[in-house]
C-alpha cells in the first residue's frame, strides 16, 4: 500500500518515509519494541482512534514491519509481532531520541537508552561501522551509490559544485569508486 | 507551532516526530543537507505545491531547524540555513537511509554514505559512545530517565514485566540507577 508519492522514489530516505507512512506508525513501533501487541494494548498507550490504529496496523503489517498472528481462535483475536524488517527501525527510533533528548528536553531526560544488564546509560552515536568514525558532515557525505539514477546523480552534481562554491572539501568519490571501494569492507 | 499532539509528551521520540512536523520536512532537510537554501531550489527538488513547502519551511524555521536569512532586498529574498538544531539531525537521517538500503533497495542501492576525501562507502551504525558496541535489543533497551514522570514509568515498568514473561533479560536498571551510572560517563 502507498500513501503519498515523494519525487523521486530512488531516494531510500523517502522510500523509508513512504513504507512507515505516518508518525503514528513509528510510535506504534516504539510500543511495539516495549513488548505491546495486541490492539487494544496499543489502543490505550497511544489514545488513537480505532480506525486510524486499525489502519496503521495494516499499513505497517502490509510494508512487512510487523506480521499479524492469530492467538484465539474464539473470539477470533490476532496479534502483531515485529519482523526482522521491524526491529532493524529501532537504530531510527534511538536516533530520534537522542536529538529529542539533545534538543527538546529543557527539563531532563525523561526516556534514555540503557545497558540491559547494568542500567548504565548509553550515548546513542551514528557510526561508520569499520572505522568506528562518527558520521557527520563535512568529514562524511551522502553520494550516488552503484543502482543510482540520472536524477540521483545530478541532485548529488549539484550539491559538490555548491560545496565546493562553499570552500568545502572537493568531491572526489563517484559511484565507481564506490564500487570499486566495496572490495576493502568486511562483509 | 504544534501540529499533532502524541499522547504522552514527554517521549523524546513523540517530541522529536512532532517538531518536523510531517514527512516532507524530512526531505527539505534532505535537501538542506545538500546544500540547499532557496525557495525555487527546494521547490525544484521537490516537486512540491508553493503553499505546502512555505508552510514547511516556516514550521522548520519556528522548530529551530533552519534559520531564515534575507540575501536580497530588492527584490525581498530569503534563505534558510540550517542551524545546529538542524544539522544534529543528520544522523536521523542517514538511519533511515541505511534502513532503506537494507530493505528497501531490491536494486541496489541509489545513495549511500561516503567519506568526502576518499569517497570510501561507510556502513552507518548505532552504537554507544563510550563502549563502542552496537545499540540493539536485547542488550540494550530504553528506560525512564531522570526526567520521567509516571506515565514514563509506568510505561517501561509493564514494557520490563512483558519481557520477563518472554523469559528475556530481568530488569535490573531503575533512574536511580542511570542517575548514579552518569558519573561513570566521559562528558
Amino acid at each position: 500500500m502507498r500513501h503519498k508519492s515523494f519525487g523521486n522514489m530512488q531516494c531510500p530516505i523517502a522510500r523509508s518515509l513512504e513504507q512507515v507512512g505516518e508518525w503514528w506508525s513509528i510510535l506504534i513501533l516504539r510500543d511495539a519494541f516495549h513488548g505491546l501487541t495486541r490492539f487494544d494494548e496499543f489502543q490505550r498507550s497511544l489514545g488513537i482512534a480505532p480506525n486510524v490504529l486499525a489502519r496503521r496496523l495494516k499499513t505497517l503489517t502490509e510494508s512487512g514491519l510487523l506480521e499479524r498472528r492469530r492467538y484465539s481462535e474464539r473470539p477470533p483475536r490476532d496479534e502483531y509481532l515485529l519482523t526482522e524488517r521491524g526491529r532493524d527501525f529501532r537504530p531510527v527510533l534511538w536516533a530520534l531520541l537522542a536529538w529529542g533528548n539533545k534538543h527538546l528536553a529543557p527539563e531532563g531526560k525523561s526516556v534514555i537508552v540503557v545497558d540491559s544488564e547494568t542500567g548504565v546509560e548509553a550515548d546513542p552515536v551514528l557510526v561508520d561501522r569499520l572505522s568506528g568514525r562518527t558520521l557527520a558532515a563535512p568529514a562524511f557525505r551522502s553520494a550516488p551509490g552503484p543502482a543510482a539514477d540520472d536524477h540521483t546523480r545530478r541532485r548529488h552534481a549539484s550539491a559538490a559544485h555548491k560545496r565546493l562554491a562553499a570552500g568545502h572539501t572537493p568531491d572526489t568519490s563517484s559511484a565507481d569508486g564506490a564500487r570499486r571501494n566495496r572490495g576493502v569492507r568486511v562483509p
